[in-house]
């Protein structure tokens, strides 16, 4: 989608570590009017798919996930992150393991919304080693829903995720995929 | 705000101690066309201030944050919580006190972000005790930008948040307000 790519290149920032930093516009402050130009591609990539909710996951997923959910009319779940264990049943769980902040976090949806019949679209900001991901399918699988696909804003597609999870047999729907970070700058592919 | 009164009377759960569940179509799971009717209320009440800029706080405020902003046409910034110190001067940060956990988090926000010539909007799902709100308030103080005043979701007025904070001078307008908890049953006032 031109319109992020040129965003990043605008307004991203390569820090260390080849760190793209996005947070003037993606995931600390957010330009809510990017999120419209963004919900109407996913809504024009997975239109007619049935789609009759969206999920996704604490914090930075939400903004473009609700505003994606306007152009589906439909809700969004958002998974919380959580460190303690619920032992409680009402809950579908799920484990992720967090490579920025060398820590390991649980998942949790409410079964009450997450259901058998539902479709379901996931939405978050970004996409690198597939982990945030690859926990949301698994919520989606243990309540029996179906997967339609994965829209992502950002694709670090030099890091495996997108990869390990195509080869499995999911859509993901990237709208600024980046191949490389060549010279500090973000090429995209 | 009619519509938001009827929907938490009718999808609301009260729980022991008083506990108010709105996570069917507030927080957990999140009603976005229910949202898209908060916004234009939001927008009625605080249009022609010349707000800027909505802040809001990780995690369920964001959702009502981002859709209230379409209306305003201005960006959102979120609030991240945070654990560990912040010894780096790039950011505003303040104590927040959690009732519900029992425990005192930071919050923080970039400084680039929020700036002397801001108009604020505060945008919460909730205000009970007000140590959210007076956090967010904080950062908009140092950051030396304007405060408009606060947009909330659902006030429990007869906790001492709101009438704290409005006492203070701050507009807070709340599009329900919950007066009592009887018999196990919202009432509004």
């Amino acid at each position: 989608m031109q319109l992020l790519e040129e965003r990043i290149l605008k307004d991203g920032k390569v820090k260390d570590g080849g760190i793209l930093k996005v947070d003037s516009f993606l995931n600390h402050q957010m330009d809510v009017s990017l999120f419209g130009e963004m919900a109407k591609e996913f809504y024009r990539l997975f239109a007619g798919e049935g789609i009759n909710k969206i999920l996704t996951i604490e914090a930075s997923g939400i903004g473009i996930a609700c505003i994606t959910a306007q152009a589906f009319g439909c809700p969004v779940i958002f998974a919380k992150k959580t460190k303690t264990k619920n032992i409680a049943g009402d809950v579908y769980t799920s484990k992720v393991e967090s490579f920025t902040h060398g820590t390991t976090y649980d998942i949790i949806v409410s079964k009450e919304f997450l259901l058998p019949d539902d479709k379901v679209l996931i939405i978050d900001d970004f996409l690198a080693n597939g982990a945030a991901l690859e926990g949301l399918i698994s919520l989606v699988n243990d309540a029996g829903a179906s997967l339609i696909g994965a829209g992502i804003a950002i694709e670090k597609a030099f890091q495996p995720g997108g990869e390990k999870l195509r080869s499995k047999g999911v859509r993901i729907e990237s709208l600024a995929k980046i191949k490389s970070m060549e010279g500090g700058k973000p090429v995209f592919g």
